[in-house]
């Protein structure tokens, strides 16, 4: 959808004009009450249950969004949107600035996570939906879940939040910085106004994140110490340790998908991201506005959105009286279990949603 | 020191000439039982108790090392060597390669941890001394001592190893890979052959390493969320967080001192520290040589050289028939720790030190 006319950002700057690409599954029924936005993470896009259009790859949910899957398209009218900021469709730093007809680049505006929930309350009302079943999403999908049950709480009924957290902590803060500062580096990246991405950069911060999406465990589960197929150390500069050469290769496959500019935009939104510091550092005042039913998920082996911050989220959310259910899974996949198979994941999600709509048919 | 006729490495290669830069502190005695090696890490130096030549700032170890502190120079003769690879002095990729009479730079073969203790043997032969009272290092100094009681038990009483593990893991692989990959992202690296250094990919490793070397409480307590002076969010791409000014500041003071060449083979000598693997994956099997002391330290909120690593190697030891001395100091400073103020760590030190003293002269 477009939208014209202005949009307000939180920095105080305007956007003149909206676009929001996003993608539907299943059929809103009559009385549009089965409607359950997916919020998605850093590097996610709207093809949630359907093939990547650049990779081909399937959505990066589809094992759990489909007919007969835990959301069950079936049963529910799925909405997921780019996010504001991003790459995929949604205006972000290479739409064109209407005042220049140019790419905006590094003009476009800093955004925020409640930035990109405002531009979903849009789309929702675009839809004709005046209360969304459930809001659903994992790591920056989280936050967008606890900005809309901060924001507007009367527009949903329940919230999923998934390996995510009330603000982002220093070490969180740290590793963006450090992604920001090798985009930055490199001289392709010519201060944003690049032609060709600045690739080289561009994936050294995706190695820097992807370390952090897994758990020291898993890492060692999947590579330890073990070489490339020659079997050898080569005494040189070349990837010896399998870990070498997958990190390499997850550098690389990103920059075909993600642009740089989008990337910085959207680490800076979750930086900012801190939902006490809005309600003078009380994180259960930000949950006071309206009631919802809350499922919190964190992994164990999670040390990037861990479960001491989960912890902090259930006690704030139920010192603001929402009723909370909380499940810490043990998985030794750390924060990208939240993309993998995960049998106790899909079962939480498919019982608590179930619940949701029966409750609101009932 | 300066040694001529050859000098064979672990891969096979040979270095024509090798020069050892060193320091003294405290006066070796008659019988020439008194002397500790001290090994450094990956960034440190032989400035382990006088200032460093180009930033001034006082010895790394300075706070250990001096009369009257826990490694008293009253008492002990401490020696600590730049290691082969690094940019003070000791033979490395900026030396000057006497076949072609130009600096080595990527011609210089790839060494490891055994190449750097070896060099260190060479030394302490050219001292005059035939058994050290102790070898005591942290982190990589720490992958040195353990080689030395693998290889060279004999030379020595005793070994403390702190911070450390018998080999890297593959978190730890990853991140210095991270690193790498950030230098050689770099256009003025030139493949090695710079002039001037590649300050901003060397910088960005500095910040991915220097994450790693803070526990995730330590950059809560030290920077949280907080903002910098301004105190105001600014909407854009500078520092706003004050953790953020202070990874700019420590990659950017980084590349003063140190070498992108040398720190690219450094740590590839760090990634290829395995001891098990060369003893058929037994790692109490590299032990059996000899018989020391061994006191062996970690830090609770380490998570680059964790507990588990260190209480691997206590297990070992003592399967290899080794006397062990086993603590863990309690400290939300991580992997930093044995950089700084930890009254436990100099009592430790200090007295193990001292016991060893009390049995060579009684």
């Amino acid at each position: 959808m477009a939208q014209h006319g202005g949009f307000p950002l939180a920095s105080g700057q305007m956007l003149d004009e909206l676009d929001i690409a996003y993608t539907t599954n299943g059929t809103l029924n009559e009385n549009c009450s089965n409607a359950i936005l997916i919020c998605h993470a850093l590097t996610g896009d709207q093809h949630v249950a359907s093939p990547h259009p650049t990779t081909g790859k399937p959505g990066w949910w589809d094992r759990l969004v489909g007919p007969g899957r835990p959301i069950d398209t079936n049963l529910y009218f799925v909405i997921c949107a780019n996010v504001l900021g991003g790459c995929a469709g949604t205006t972000g730093p290479q739409s064109t600035n209407p005042k220049t007809g140019r790419a905006y680049r590094l003009d476009f505006p800093v955004i925020t996570i409640a930035d990109m929930v405002h531009v979903q309350k849009l789309l929702i009302e675009h839809l004709g939906i005046s209360k969304l079943l459930a809001v659903v999403g994992g790591s920056m999908g989280g936050m967008q879940v606890l900005q809309w049950a901060s924001s507007y709480p009367e527009y949903m009924v329940a919230a999923v939040t998934i390996a995510s957290a009330p603000n982002h902590s220093a070490q969180n803060i740290a590793f963006h910085e450090l992604g920001r500062q090798a985009i930055m580096a490199d001289p392709q990246w010519k201060a944003g106004q690049y032609d060709a991405q600045p690739t080289k950069g561009l994936a050294v911060a995706r190695m820097a994140a992807h370390i952090t999406y897994l758990s020291e465990q898993a890492l060692t589960r999947k590579f330890g110490r073990r070489l490339q197929a020659r079997e050898e150390l080569t005494y040189g500069f070349d990837a010896d340790f399998q870990v070498e050469s997958y990190l390499r290769h997850q550098g690389m496959s990103f920059v075909d998908r993600f642009d740089a500019n989008s990337y910085l935009y959207i680490t800076r939104a979750m930086d900012y991201f801190d939902l006490s510091a809005e309600h003078n550092q009380s994180l259960a005042s930000a949950f006071m506005k309206g009631t919802n039913r809350h499922l919190i998920i964190s992994f164990d082996s999670d040390w990037l959105f861990t479960t001491a911050e989960a912890k902090k989220l259930v006690h704030a959310l139920s010192a603001a009286g929402q009723e909370v259910s909380f499940l810490e899974i043990s998985s030794d996949k750390g924060h990208d279990a939240f993309l993998l198979e995960e049998p106790e994941l899909d079962a939480a999600l498919s019982g608590f949603l179930q619940s949701t709509l029966g409750m609101v048919t009932a």
